[in-house]
């Protein structure tokens, strides 16, 4: 599925696999990975491919291990029986919060990805204990801000991504002083717009899925 | 760009460099290069990144060559001036035909590229000495076939990449026996169904540039 | 210098070069980076070398980046002139918190750098805004922790790293839901234990360096 | 095998293994493969050594893939049980034509091979449905030429390579406009030169086989 | 354990698993296994990781398999069982003699690590055909001397790494010329020297172990 | 050229570059450096290509430092000038020494080499301090024995490579226990051989030279 905020879009696919990784066989347990990449000219200028290079760089591990985890964090595991959902995030325009479009998405994805494999009896319980959705938030011009473009994001003197589950708790939060540290207030104030903007994407999820 | 071919999807971007490789420097030409890739999921049955296994499978490389050299066929490389341009096609899905419904493509992107850097005054005079087009034919069932979808072209005794220009010439003839040799007459057939083929390309990449 | 935390034993070094990456260069900022890894008997079994297996894994690759932004977040770049300190942080022995181990060490291994560069006179004025301390903090059975152990952190429902300023600001704050998903509460408690044991470690570094 | 081609010498070696890759098993068919490399000092400048960079160039796995294909085109792999052979092609020397040299000697090394496991009971029928040769042709000042050394190679409007059965019909051909773009006729007269060509091959192949 | 040899420290550790390569299954014998890694700030000027290079260097491969080969020569395998033992020698600070550090403090190791193998009933019987200890040797303005530290060794016309067994005979014994050629007459009394040099280690091993 | 010792043959070629790598400028001195590989068949089981599998093994790595030191200690690297002289040992049949061989081998195409240098004029005055050659001996079955081939190389249980001057000096040394440690008798036994190998050798290199 392809998900789209502002100027970003990012296509989003979970392939299934009816066994695990060597080192979870035997647990009873399932498995969800996730990668993300970006194609060379989602940006404005062009990036060198990451194959090309030969190796992964650090900010597409660190998304990529931030995806995997926030997903997992809305399932149940032990439900899934021993399959593989793999989720791969590609990116195909990039202006500002791609990791969190990416989760958003992936979210949507994996979601299809259960209904088929419970339609195929892969998969016998509901395995989400929740929703999953995730937003960018900033400080800019010293107002917090939901949902930065590349611009704003570039401008933004704090950053940070959030991952609430649907029912308004938190799975991740990442929050970085790009320019000046930020104190508890505006730590505060950027949870309330997160937690705000991922409930109005819990909405449209539901919608999307329904 | 994105061109399609029933079920192939292949999005095509050029990136404009003022410069050239090192070993190119003070030879007064420009230089194209082009880079192809496929998403994961792009088939049916996902493949692994090359970026994660850390390097380049031969099937790339050649696709990724045959593509450089079939556009710089099309170009006087002296009124490019000592530009780089990098045409990037990444596919979106595939359904055959992949690597010449790219060099279609990549021809789009590249004029697109090429109308640019002459607004911009990087190139003086037009640069391009004819288009270029290409198409995959192939035998199935004993018939020559234009434009094989992916279970034709897996069920093709031979498989033929023909790369055109505008005014009907050969810029690259790529044939291969899958199953059993081809004799001379096979190969006269297929060369003709290509050329009509590239023929009804070259009249829609003009509709398309209009 | 070696930074000890209960069981996790750190080495830190501050290598100097009076020059900066060429993507710097004639920016008139100096730059600081950060490598972290660990020895392969670091942990209580054996981890394989990454130079081995011939590439970093991602969990380095996220550290490292975390420990050169947390550093870089302490200084004013433009009084460290067009010269690049570069951190190491060896990972002796592991047990839990290596990462704030390594922030809160590689910051005294930055000062004792910059010292030696005002003697030589390489930088001119204090590059220094605040100084840095990180610590780990978790929810363990419920209640909220200081500076997990391994095994509390492989048993922590929550587990987040805190990097705060000498004067009580955030540099980043990472939480994650290892188990359960946490709620606003609980990572309020979180920050505010987190912001105290990193006064007390701000306390700790001032005493090292005096 | 050493097989020389005016001043191109390149070590053919078949060697037999007795399984196939895991993607292969329990198919019945076995498997054939070709890898192709060049010296360092092959050529009048030195190229330097793949094994060195830590990757294959696209040109290497350009013609390996084009030798594994030419010569699984004569088997008939059924009948060669599920083993496998590899095929090198070692360049000592290059002076054009390398890769059609690689392609004719690869046959005989695996004729030869054939027969010994013939002889160990390995294979009971033989798989051969036809042999193969290959030459490559050009136009050079216009007029087709067979057989084109480095100087002639590198001066030729148009390359083509053709790997024909022993009774003259066609595995593959590669023609690639090097200069300008090739028009029919000069196709059909290349393929014509190419088939004579390809037939002296398979003559001088039976002499030393017998 | 941590070995010192004047400015030199090299951290050994022994991790024992109750396999073996599969190379090895099923032969009744054990196996040991060395790597040898420097930190980027052993020496007093940085070096790069070799982790971040994607590639491990000629010399520390050198390194690796001499201290493998020497610490086997003191095992009967056959009594180590289908046990591995791989040895870690990781230099927190360089000063000359590394690797013979690395040899000596490794021996300790593994009789450490053998200990505990007894202890758990893994092994049987004492495998211990001696000990092994090395030293490195020079000659430095025309006279032989033991244990060169780093200027030494820089200045050193030749440089000798003599490996002994506990019975004072020879495991390996490299000798370089790195200025001018050495005669039989110095070879000798380096030999001599060295042999003193470990028969001392030896005795400061059992004193260590005792 | 082509250096056969028994069963093992050996090309070795020498490349001139007019400069010096980047460490080494501005120094006036010149560099030697070598390469050592086995083409997959130069033994009776096939090995796999290191650049496929995309690192050079250690072995490998040993044996190209072993060369280029050899072949260093002969040379007056000042009368070099600053020019470059790459070695390529390139094994094609290997039957035991390949390494010695290989030494022995690059000598007279360094030899070569250095007197077309001196007639194009790069270098000056004759940079040859003496000449070099190496050999293999070893303990097999309690005798010492000069150029072990394959299986004696195997069953060895002492294995020395010696590289000797011209004038019987020594270059470098390396006596290794395959199976037993040798004593200071043996050693002396296997030096005397191996001077008297180096100096049969020494009279073979003058006549291949004149």
């Amino acid at each position: 599925m392809l998900i789209e905020f502002g100027g970003t879009r990012v296509l989003c696919a979970a392939s299934v696999q009816d066994s695990v990784p060597r080192w979870r066989r035997d647990s009873g347990l399932g498995w969800v990975t996730a990668e993300y990449a970006m194609l060379p000219r989602a940006t404005n200028t062009r990036n060198d491919r990451e194959a090309v290079k030969g190796r992964i760089g650090g900010r597409t591990h660190e998304i990529s291990r931030l995806i995997g985890r926030s997903i997992r964090g809305c399932l149940d595991l032990r439900k899934l029986g021993e399959n593989t959902i793999q989720l791969d995030c590609d990116v195909l325009q990039a202006d500002g919060g791609t990791r969190t479009a990416a989760v958003t998405g992936a979210y949507i994805a994996l979601a299809d990805a259960v209904s088929w494999m419970r339609g195929k009896g892969l998969v016998k319980a509901d395995p989400f204990v929740t929703s999953v959705a995730a937003v960018s938030v900033g400080v800019v011009d010293g107002e917090p801000r939901l949902d930065l473009c590349y611009t704003e994001d570039a401008a933004a003197e704090t950053d940070m991504n959030v991952v609430c589950t649907g029912d308004g708790r938190f799975i991740e939060v990442q929050g970085t002083a790009e320019g000046a540290p930020f104190d508890r207030a505006e730590l505060d104030a950027l949870l309330d717009l997160a937690a705000g903007g991922c409930a109005e994407l819990t909405r449209l999820q539901k919608e999307a899925l329904a």
